[in-house]
């Protein structure tokens, strides 16, 4: 077998075979293919597309690449989640510790990650002695005892993947429906849960714009899956204005906490009550959705889940104190509200913008080794149907940096679009691909 | 400027500007663009193609890439010939002697290359002494002397197409029309002359199996030679038999000085006028190529090329004694007559496969640093049309090694197709490009 052949197969709109995948990812995780075919392949694949088999040949191949983990010590069915990224998106932080409080294992695999925020690790990191460093033998005893246990991903997760991504990453390869697909599921399945549920989100803020393709990439996900042998079910989800008001790690870690103790927006609780309750089922502690949802319910308005959301924090070296008093997690310096320019009905929030105005703040990583401040984003007061007086706030920012604060104003007020006529109310759940 | 978004706008269906191209191919010369990226690149021109105008300014910032050569001091409109290749192609041996005896100015660059013979180089090594490693002085006295000179490329012509085409050669993207016509015209560009006569060739034995491929390479480079301001124009002509009868470096050396002597065959002789009479209009040396063309005939048939020609040996170091006396260029050792298998006409003769007969008696280099045998090949007896009676030769190998010898044997017999009927003829020239 050589890669040349197999380059030319896919250019004229051949089907790889498994073994053929499975020779190609082998061989390129060895260093023995060059980037230089290997990007040239991916390219192709842009262009001519892979098949379903394909597909979940090369999630596969990807997912056996370095360490498959192995739960089994676990008592019980594992069921991950898996969002595919957005402005203001804390739902892990509340859903996790929800479904654990229902008995429902969450061993949970959590990256740091590129973007306007840090991962769910990062916005963990603002409680106090936090960590995710955990060996092993404490992430399942964790688990077994509290019911949850988050760490950071190991290194030899999927690393095909990791150098797959990296290339098609800076040669303009990036967004071929399969190898997003691939990408995400195989190291959801080196993971090692039973069950998955998938957030995929869609809108501005969102790195699939159209619903048609979030629906596809949904739809391609729950069908790897499946033929990879597990439970997978999708949510699509809107990304047409940030989630919840928060954007930022601590400033979202708060909304998560105010969330948890049955006081957040509505809109993050229907998410997590959706999410959640798909994952109960999944995980056999209810016997359908509504039921679930009903319970996630009772756990959130009689604290339970708040408790073990307490539980974990110090279970992980964190200090459970912050969570009680949010007020004692880190803050920024400077705050400034963001006035209406004119009064009228916020009838569209440019989302990505929101978030590349938190990256500004410092909030997010702009390379792989940038720092983050846990401090800084912005919380919106105003979302799409609300109606606003000028020189009403229409968000207020965090910074601790004068001059990217000033920037941060500009930006941000261009960033609402207000009308003179209320807009209809979009749903929050899209769709629910099983 | 950078690479990843020429990459994403080429992907995209866009149309890259000639800052951008001259950035991209300088760049990737200077190893500031990785070969990923390039790969990448490369094959989603495969899928997108480029304008006319594209493919203009590539071919011109490869030529510009390394040194132009400067013909300003020969005296007189310089015309080069290039051919895309094909199996018995021996035509540079005679055209090159044939239209310097007019007084023509023929300074000419040619390479070795890859294949189943070696290049117009190699073969004129076929004389004891020849040399090609000429100064500048050497090069440019001798073509104002005796009209002609045949150098080795130099290193630094066109180095972007170098890197480029080796990076495509391995990465499944050398077959699209605009990268091919830019590679050939950009070495030809780089090379100096005023006006450019191609021969493009069709059929089994080129690289342009079809009419309609071999007629969309010609136009795209007669269309970059004009838009680059040079005098170019493009003789399609027939690859599905060898050229002449000889294939092979001495056995093609020994065909053409019987052509320079009048004796050569009929087809090589016909293409051998008509790429000279254009040749010779170009450089003003003709009203037209009927006048031409009776001017080349009168040369070769009075001796007068073949005069050139052995003067021609001789200034670059050749022994002219060889060419009087043809049988005392170098021959193998061995000798096998190839019988037909029944009586017939020979209806089609896998010309591709001849190639690689001659390839595998060691007369071709199958890496760069292969070496050749110039005295191996095969010379055919019968061409299409001809009739055959069983176990009349229908060709003779000549070998220096039994085992290659006995599978060429088997292998030549089943490159000839036999038929009860004799085949329409088909004409060599099929079509000319102004």
């Amino acid at each position: 077998m050589n890669m040349y052949d197999l380059i030319v197969k896919k250019k004229r709109g051949g089907e790889l075979s498994r073994d053929e995948i499975e020779w190609m990812i082998r061989s390129y995780t060895d260093g023995d293919i060059p980037d230089y075919q290997m990007s040239a392949m991916m390219m192709a694949i842009c262009f001519v597309g892979m098949t379903d088999e394909e597909t979940k040949d090369l999630t596969l191949a990807m997912a056996h690449s370095g360490d498959m983990l192995d739960l089994s010590a676990i008592h019980g069915i594992k069921v991950d989640k898996h969002s595919t990224g957005g402005v203001g998106d804390k739902t892990s932080l509340v859903l996790a510790p929800l479904v654990a409080s229902l008995g429902v294992p969450v061993a949970k695999m959590s990256g740091r990650g590129l973007g306007h925020t840090g991962g769910t690790i990062d916005k963990l990191e603002s409680f106090r002695g936090f960590t995710t460093s955990l060996t092993e033998k404490q992430f399942i005893r964790n688990v077994n005892e509290i019911h949850i246990a988050i760490a950071g991903q190991t290194a030899n997760l999927a690393p095909a993947d990791k150098k797959l991504y990296a290339l098609r990453d800076v040669t303009g390869t990036v967004d071929q429906m399969s190898l997003i697909a691939s990408s995400i599921m195989s190291k959801k399945l080196a993971s090692g849960a039973d069950g998955i549920v998938l957030d995929v989100k869609t809108g501005d803020g969102a790195f699939m714009k159209s619903l048609d393709d979030a629906r596809a990439l949904a739809k391609e996900m729950v069908s790897i899956g499946k033929l990879a042998g597990k439970d997978v079910s999708a949510v699509i989800s809107d990304m047409d204005q940030p989630l919840g008001y928060a954007v930022g790690n601590a400033l979202e870690v708060k909304e998560a906490i105010d969330t948890l103790r049955g006081q957040g927006p509505e809109d993050l609780k229907e998410l997590v009550l959706t999410l959640g309750s798909l994952m109960v089922v999944k995980a056999g502690a209810a016997e359908d959705t509504e039921q679930a949802g009903k319970m996630l319910e009772d756990s959130l308005n009689s604290g339970k889940a708040f408790d073990v959301f307490k539980a974990f924090i110090q279970a992980q070296g964190g200090d459970p104190e912050q969570a009680d008093h949010p007020d004692l997690l880190t803050s920024a310096g400077y705050q400034a509200e963001v006035p209406a320019p004119t009064s009228g009905y916020v009838c569209n929030i440019h989302t990505e913008e929101i978030g590349r105005i938190c990256l500004l703040l410092g909030g997010g990583r702009e390379k792989k080794d940038s720092c983050i401040d846990l401090s800084v984003g912005l919380v919106l007061h105003k979302k799409k149907g609300n109606s606003v007086q000028a020189g009403e706030a229409l968000a207020t920012i965090h910074a601790n940096d004068m001059q990217k604060l000033k920037e941060a104003e500009r930006r941000l007020q261009a960033a609402f679009e207000l009308a003179g006529e209320k807009p209809a109310p979009e749903p929050l759940i899209k769709d629910i691909i099983f």
